[in-house]
């Protein structure tokens, strides 16, 4: 498959596109235009076809997209055709949600094992994986071939965290973190900042109500 | 002040400007060049001053921005110099870990209350904030004047309960279901698909590895 340079915008509706391809094959659809996609996802039907030409087009003119196939390239062009390891650091609340997440799995993505620091946790497990403590980090990372490490650790944490990690060999850290990390050009950063999330939906209810003033 | 259509993209940016400018204050720094500026976060000071210049422009050649000043303004901008009274739907671990996030109420985000179908959770608390049953949703929202619902329940229970909330008056739902909501034009929604966001990760790396291959 052709693939040319392409935007950030593009990447991230990708994910999008494979949830909804999925959700239609599970519905047992197997062939949609990009019309109906169009409909169902709220963007324009141009706006696909030029997303999908971006990797040379899946589609034949009036005849649409097979949906199977279409999911499972837009699923081997995010990389979830691999398996990818991983481990999250923080066995608090939010790295035991992420823990419950039977989704990843199915996206390839396999939780390893959760590290903390308290050791009232040392040997429990969320959902069959085991809560390990720091002195094993080093060894698991290595002995498991962990890619990816999930950081949940506050602020104050996560920056000398993000050096071991780094040291220790992971490429790609999802950094819960309300923090820009400060890593190496050959590591990988996603950032999930639940805070400026928030202050994006504050941001549209004050512009909402500036709009349409209660009378 | 005076403030033009602003692009997503500058708006997105906004609660990273605010958080850099906070921690400076923090840091006692009174005045900052947009150069300076553009070291710490890695936008280029065009970039910066092109943003800030969207809302009237807060500086003045050669003498850079008055740290404070520029925090409030892009805090009012966000609207979090208001309050906003917030519920969480869900009383799961990931509903717990944003209750106990006090970088909220900094904000200006304050959560009143927790909800789940689950008796066992009845009248339990999460740093203080009660979790309530179903049946008192609708007094409560009225009551306590709630004007966002962070919705951390799974997929299949997602597109129920947003009916309700519509129906109770709720006018802004952070979503943490991985699903678009079907809301009336009148409410707004701010997704987090945490899924998705591990996808471009994944994404990241694949182009990284097929860029850097290994000998």
């Amino acid at each position: 498959m052709e693939e040319r340079e392409i935007s950030k915008a593009v990447i991230k509706r990708l994910p999008r596109y494979y949830r909804y391809l999925g959700e239609l094959m599970e519905n047992g659809v197997e062939r949609i235009s990009s019309g109906e996609l169009s409909k169902r996802m709220s963007v324009t039907a141009s706006q696909i076809r030029q997303d999908l030409n971006n990797f040379g087009g899946f589609g034949q003119q009036g005849y649409g997209y097979n949906v199977k196939y279409l999911y499972e390239e837009i699923g081997k062009i995010l990389g979830l055709d691999k398996k990818h390891n991983m481990i999250i650091i923080g066995g608090g609340n939010l790295g035991q949600a992420l823990a419950n997440y039977v989704d990843f799995e199915k996206r390839g993505f396999y939780i390893k094992g959760i590290f903390d620091v308290n050791p009232v946790l040392k040997g429990l497990s969320v959902r069959g994986i085991q809560i390990h403590m720091l002195e094993d980090l080093e060894s698991f990372i290595k002995d498991e071939e962990i890619q990816i490490a999930a950081l949940t650790l506050p602020k104050s944490k996560a920056e000398e965290m993000t050096r071991l990690l780094v040291r220790y060999g992971i490429k790609a850290i999802w950094n819960f973190a309300h923090i820009d990390l400060d890593v190496p050009s050959d590591v990988l950063v996603e950032n999930v900042h639940l805070s400026e999330s928030l202050m994006q939906l504050s941001y549209n209810i004050t512009r909402y109500e500036k709009e349409h003033p209660r009378s």
